[in-house]
């Protein structure tokens, strides 16, 4: 397995991994140095970054991270005029750094509780790693959780299974991670053969998962499976060679946590043609957006987007030009079947 | 003036105000059954309802009062089909009442702690009223907004004038009232003279401003003028006959808080020759509604709407055809400078 992905990941995809290490601690300065200052005064304070809405007997609470800002220069597959005009029409411009939002999504199944995606902890610096605190204002205790689903290992969606002192955050729960993201990122020899500064990726995988390890709760699944009554793991390879969607169903309802499907909603909405040098297989991501675009939109499911606008929870209507647009859910003290 | 007023009120108009008041009440009703039922258990909270953003140098804090249900026939001025694809392309169908929020906007300027409309307190029901208990939970003390503007006195707007006990709710602030909407709801002779099933949108009108009346803290003002530094009132008329928007501007950054501008921004943005059965005079309604849309879209303006989507702030881009669409406010721990 791990040759067959080394063979595939060999070329381009290394250079562009390597390229991540360095992009993403850029992006942690441009967000610092292009968003406001956090709050001084008590009355300045945001509302706390949770959002609720009822998925038939589900309950569905979108968790806020932080944000990172993401250079538009990184996007590419359609004309730089095209992604700039979609960037203009939701008030964007590359000139700043790209607001990024970091979503983790709880759902509490009728005998679950399930955590998709746990943020960066302080991997990313202070801007980031709110989760924690964020699933505690929503009612609920870390220790609760019982069932941790990530859509893929890296550190913005692993990193916080880990507390500032490299517990377990989640020390009631069992950690599904897809197999091939596995078969890659936690593997030594991998990172042996990887260039030295994209092996800090590896090592935030390996120490993430490694007391869930060594308690004897990490799994490692084939997607295409039922994890949980009402939960099925969707492969959607691309943006990691294991990145896999999680889809919940309960009554006539279903919503589809599709991890980083989608890293702009201004633009890859519009144009699902436009890829981000993250992914590790940008035409495969490519196939996988559109396939998950027209899924979504034909099944009229609910979408919980890890990077999109918080709370990163709504719909998808199609347009002309295989394009897509995005419809939020709307705020209500208890979301109504729709 | 109130004669003028009472004129052009006359026919129409008159039958279409007796029709709102058995509206608004059959609007709670379908609200309550169409919308499902408030959280049990603490951790079946939904967030707050408030929603923070800064201007300049201004702060800017949303606050959510409740929703109602609106059925889709009291929408006019366009085909039932054009209206209902508008719907649809928002999940939304007339076979259910529209769900529409019923915002507040307190801005905290250099000098001023304002607060734009009041909510409805308890006059429509157990499902609105909670703009008090939001402004608290932002950080906030009624006692402590010293200045309260009113768009027009609908119920909705006003009611939050007046705690459960009938007394000022906002104990130390000035209330200010647009001249042609207090010359028109504050008038008994316009009241006694309006069919009976109307009267009570006059006795709550009056009711609401009385005890800030008596204390000499009652503004009439005509609108064109600085209101307070950096807050200009902006006639609005059509929705009633004194409806005035607010335009907030703190070093480049301006906010628009334009009342009942639109009622659904589903189909109200692509179609904004569309109007309500509230309009008191629809075709002004309309008119006054393409010139604040074309005037927030070339002057990038920030727009809050007291029954746009919680939170309701966000700007609006141009598109075809006279259309314009909604681009809502990111979540951020506090709002950049854009």
């Amino acid at each position: 397995m791990m040759d067959h992905l080394d063979n595939i990941l060999a070329g381009a995809a290394r250079a562009r991994l390597r390229r991540w290490v360095a992009l993403a601690a850029l992006a942690v300065v441009s967000a610092a140095s292009a968003i406001g200052a956090e709050p001084q005064a008590p009355t300045s304070a945001q509302v706390p970054g949770y959002f609720r809405m009822q998925l038939g007997s589900f309950d569905v609470t979108a968790l806020y991270d932080g944000h990172v800002g993401i250079d538009a220069a990184l996007l590419g597959g359609a004309g730089r005029a095209t992604i700039d005009r979609a960037l203009a029409s939701a008030f964007q411009t590359r000139s700043a750094a790209l607001q990024t939002a970091v979503n983790g999504y709880l759902v509490r199944t009728d005998a679950h509780l399930i955590l998709v995606d746990t943020g960066t902890a302080k991997l990313f610096g202070d801007r980031l790693g709110f989760l924690p605190q964020n699933l505690q204002a929503a009612g609920y205790s870390p220790a609760d959780v019982d069932t941790v689903l990530l859509t893929h290992l890296h550190p913005d969606h692993a990193g916080g299974l880990l507390t500032s002192e490299g517990k377990m955050a989640f020390p009631n729960a069992q950690v599904f991670v897809p197999k091939a993201d596995a078969d890659y990122w936690l593997s030594r020899e991998a990172a042996a053969a990887a260039p030295k500064d994209k092996q800090a990726l590896f090592a935030m995988s390996r120490d993430a998962v490694a007391p869930y390890l060594k308690a004897g709760r990490l799994i490692v699944f084939e997607p295409g499976q039922t994890l949980r009554e009402g939960v099925r793991a969707v492969p959607a390879p691309g943006h990691t060679p294991g990145h896999t969607a999680y889809l919940f169903s309960s009554g006539t309802q279903s919503l589809l946590a599709w991890g980083d499907i989608i890293h702009n909603a201004a633009v890859q909405f519009p144009h699902p043609e436009v890829s981000i040098e993250f992914d590790s297989d940008q035409r495969r991501a490519i196939s996988t957006r559109r396939d998950l675009l027209g899924q979504a939109t034909s099944n009229r499911w609910w979408v919980a987007g890890a990077h999109l606008p918080f709370p990163g929870l709504g719909r998808i209507q199609p347009g002309a030009d295989r394009s897509y647009r995005w419809i939020p859910a709307e705020y209500l003290p208890v979301h109504a079947s729709p």
